[in-house]
């Protein structure tokens, strides 16, 4: 069974939260240069304020790739301080034909052994499948994201639906193996409650609420749904909470917060 | 001017051939594993012995990723090894909200200092932007990419066209600055005649000659047309054409071939 680390590790938190570690150098706390590896000082004190808060840790990787061959040392030996019944998401967004796409689904599982990634589905199902061959690890689809963007393609109309409903029965009919989950931002609470109804059993990553402007109550809703685990993402909200020396209690209080209202 | 760096090696160098620096561990000369770093001395030797035989080298960050933090170091020493006046292409299909974009585009652009970088247009325009936004560096984005999976979204009618139209219509309208072109797969022949009749002015990275079977012939009538600059990538086919310490000669041999070959 896919995703049952997830489903784990809601049950184990009560928590649908999820942390973006994703670790801007020009916002995180200044005291923290002083430490050898800044970013992973950072992080660590976030895990270690909120590891029973969460259901997971999601590092996007820009934030490591903008910092070169040290960004990726960083991201490792964060993943490292995560503890082993969180769950842990790459948000790389990758996509690729099928012997690159092997070679990223090598990195991010074999390599740096992430729980799931997230993947862009514009290149098709064998552009997945080498993500969808580690049957014991998930991949999240890109279907509706929480940008503006999302209007360009995703939400057009194509022959009576929107693009985004085309990219939802395609990854239904590939996930023969149940580790397929899906991407919509908690921006687009119309589409995401259509989601949600339509495909109850497909797992689902929600970012957008906090800094994005997503709604939290209707995601809330959503999330306690019956049906396929939902994860709900908050970034800079978060991890941005406090400037000192005494960040990690402001962060670690916010996490709680996000929480407890997601929970009503 | 845009793709001015590009069309100056094509000139120069007498070449629309990119060679793509996509160095598998289990491919690559065995006698390069008493070396420190057997890719870096694998993508040294081959452009010692092409740099006068290609206006650009394409380098997928599929192949450095696998190896961790490592492999980063690697993709930056290779670049550095590459002659100034030959392009440079990040093929790394990124795509995120816009911070997030923001912070590959600098990875490429400002610490990896390349010419350009591939882009995955699924989350529309917020989500190129940032790369846009460098006026003296270019994107390709993925219109229909040479795999079969093109077939799933790219090749779908959606109310009358398809939707790797309805994305050249949309990347064309987001063209300000000149700095857009499009992946358009040698896979996909009808695709890419269609694309250089309608947009002779989009510059085009046509990767999918060589291992991936795309025809060479009709590749290069549509590389000599007149229009925007084309590049024809060739990967598998040259990087692996010995494994004895003779090796770089054959793939001199095999990159003036193809060099021929996309002249006629």
């Amino acid at each position: 069974m896919s995703f049952k680390k997830l489903s784990a590790s809601i049950d184990k938190h009560k928590s649908n939260l999820c942390i973006g570690l994703d670790p801007s150098l020009e916002k995180i706390p200044e005291f923290l240069f002083e430490y050898e590896d800044a970013v992973l000082e950072f992080n660590s004190r976030i895990i270690e304020a909120t590891r029973d808060a969460v259901c997971a840790y999601k590092l996007n990787t820009a934030f490591y790739e903008v910092l070169g061959e040290k960004g990726w040392s960083t991201f490792s030996e964060t993943i490292a301080r995560i503890p082993d019944d969180v769950y842990i998401i790459a948000d790389c967004k990758r996509s690729d034909v099928g012997n690159s796409a092997k070679h990223y689904a090598q990195a991010f599982f074999d390599y740096f052994e992430v729980d799931a990634a997230t993947v862009n589905p514009y290149m098709g199902h064998d552009s997945l499948e080498p993500f969808l061959n580690y049957k014991d690890k998930d991949i999240f689809a890109l279907v509706v994201t929480s940008n503006e963007g999302a209007k360009d393609f995703q939400l057009q109309d194509v022959g009576g639906k929107k693009f985004y409903e085309l990219v939802l029965e395609k990854i239904s009919e590939w996930n023969k193996d149940g580790n397929i989950g899906a991407v919509v931002g908690a921006t687009k609470v119309e589409q995401l409650a259509k989601v949600r109804s339509c495909y109850p059993q497909l797992p689902l990553l929600v970012p957008g609420i906090g800094a994005q402007g997503g709604s939290v109550e209707e995601v809330a809703e959503i999330a306690n749904s019956a049906g396929a685990p939902v994860i709900i993402n908050v970034s800079r909200d978060i991890i941005f909470a406090g400037y000192d020396d005494k960040f990690a209690d402001k962060v670690r209080e916010k996490a709680f917060y996000y929480n407890a209202l997601l929970k009503k």
